[in-house]
């Protein structure tokens, strides 16, 4: 690991990985041993990992998959069954929302129903709203996610190619609990590499779905995931630098972003759950009939 | 151009390429026709037809050229003749300082006494020096540089890698002269992509020093062009997006950075030019005796 000017064996990476991410909780506060964590998993390595580790630092963790219906080389099918497979072998408590199940559409349904309404940003709307109800209804302290540092990174430069303002003064490890019916939001990953995050998955057996969603494939993250990955290659720490020197001069209040949007919120009159909107969140008007795209 | 969805023959790209740095002029308001601006030239592409832009354009314009005594490939002796073929073509006004002549070292040679003292930045601060000096003692409202887009992309992107939020904050087309002592900084080539210039130069038949300065192979910023060249390559305009969309952002106050800084600054004892240092300035110290790296 040229960024940590470090070389570990196989034991003492199972141990430090562990350690990066204990830190990374501890230093941002995401959660306590007392608290209930919801961890979100897709059947990759990052969220296995992650629902792992957690597991092995003794935190009360339970996780939920969302199957989302993408038939497309057996995608969520085989996700499903990875995450299956994992927590069989650990007798690790879970849940399992079945989008198609639940609502009567999977994703690449919906989003053709809605015609204009692209697959991904479907996707990420249907999954936020499923995590969010799961994590305040079961009472968790916290929702985890899996993202590592190479995901946040591409964020962090799609944000700050764009100079998105509002986008960056929401990047960060913790996002807190902004009202009584959203969860906060926490990263323990963000100081991972996700090579590194490959190589726990490998080391530790974690068996994973390798193939990407095959509606990813192009995705600009990815694009500026490989322009990353040259900067890195020619001046290691180059990722780390760019994410951590961003959050220490927010901190440090050299960089005044805006703050997040204090946007008075009512409650869906359908589920329940906060929205901008008058009468229906975006979710639920997502399985409305009518073929409105706002 | 793909970036401006715009294809034009030799004659409208010479007549397009003016209105892109008159129309910058106007909308930073660099300066004005009454105005007497220094240009900064080092024989190459960007600054010379910027000089042969504001020609055109009717600005009262005089060069500056700086021999900065770099022998590889006769790189100062070359770049000078282009600039005196270029001047003499157009009985155009112009002077040259020898830094080897007027402060008895060539840049290389300071340098190296200078030992721990990296070229180009030597070489910065020398011609910074020089030419500040220039405008400021030959009344002039402003320097012109012949930075283009990708050059303030690449330096943009270096300070938003570390989020160096001091430079951010003095990252302009235009710098207001702080200090009386201080000239107005100003980069009318702003809105044009390099190869623009490129173009510019070859249809213009502007006779310019092909070669990179020998020093400048493996900077960091010649690496981080090529990033965005790829990124420019798959989303055309995404140069100029990440450029304006920074300065606006700042213009709206949506990214507050901290104040160019107020630090009180004296007079050098030597020569007069503003310094925050108590006696020298860094440029009259690097000619003294003593092999002091500041």
């Amino acid at each position: 690991m040229r960024q940590h000017r470090l070389a570990l064996c196989s034991e003492h990476f199972l141990a430090w990985v562990p350690q990066q991410v204990q830190r990374a909780i501890e230093r941002y506060h995401m959660f306590t041993p007392d608290e209930r964590v919801l961890v979100a998993v897709s059947g990759g390595k990052d969220s296995l990992s992650l629902w792992d580790i957690l597991l092995r630092l003794g935190y009360q963790v339970e996780g939920i998959y969302i199957n989302l219906g993408i038939p497309d080389s057996g995608y969520s099918d085989i996700s499903q069954q990875k995450v299956e497979q994992f927590a069989a072998q650990r007798n690790a408590p879970f849940r399992v929302v079945n989008v198609k199940a639940e609502y009567g559409e999977s994703i690449p349904e919906v989003a053709r129903r809605k015609r204009g309404r692209n697959v991904c940003g479907t996707c990420g709307l249907v999954k936020r709203h499923i995590m969010n109800q799961a994590a305040c209804e079961g009472d968790f302290a916290a929702l985890a996610t899996g993202h590592n540092l190479d995901d946040e990174v591409a964020v962090l430069f799609q944000n700050a190619l764009h100079w998105a303002t509002g986008y960056l003064g929401r990047q960060a490890p913790v996002l807190p609990a902004s009202h009584p019916k959203l969860a906060r939001k926490v990263k323990p990953l963000i100081r991972l590499y996700e090579r590194e995050m490959a190589a726990y998955a490998l080391v530790r057996g974690i068996d994973y779905i390798y193939e990407e969603c095959p509606y990813s494939r192009g995705a600009t993250t990815l694009f500026y995931k490989q322009l990353f990955d040259q900067l890195e290659q020619a001046s290691p720490g180059a990722k780390q630098q760019f994410y951590l020197s961003f959050l220490q001069a927010r901190t440090e209040g050299r960089l005044l972003l805006p703050e997040a949007d204090t946007v008075k919120m009512g409650e869906c009159k359908r589920c329940g759950q906060p929205t901008t909107a008058p009468e229906l969140c975006v979710f639920c008007r997502l399985w409305d009939a009518e073929d409105i795209t706002e």
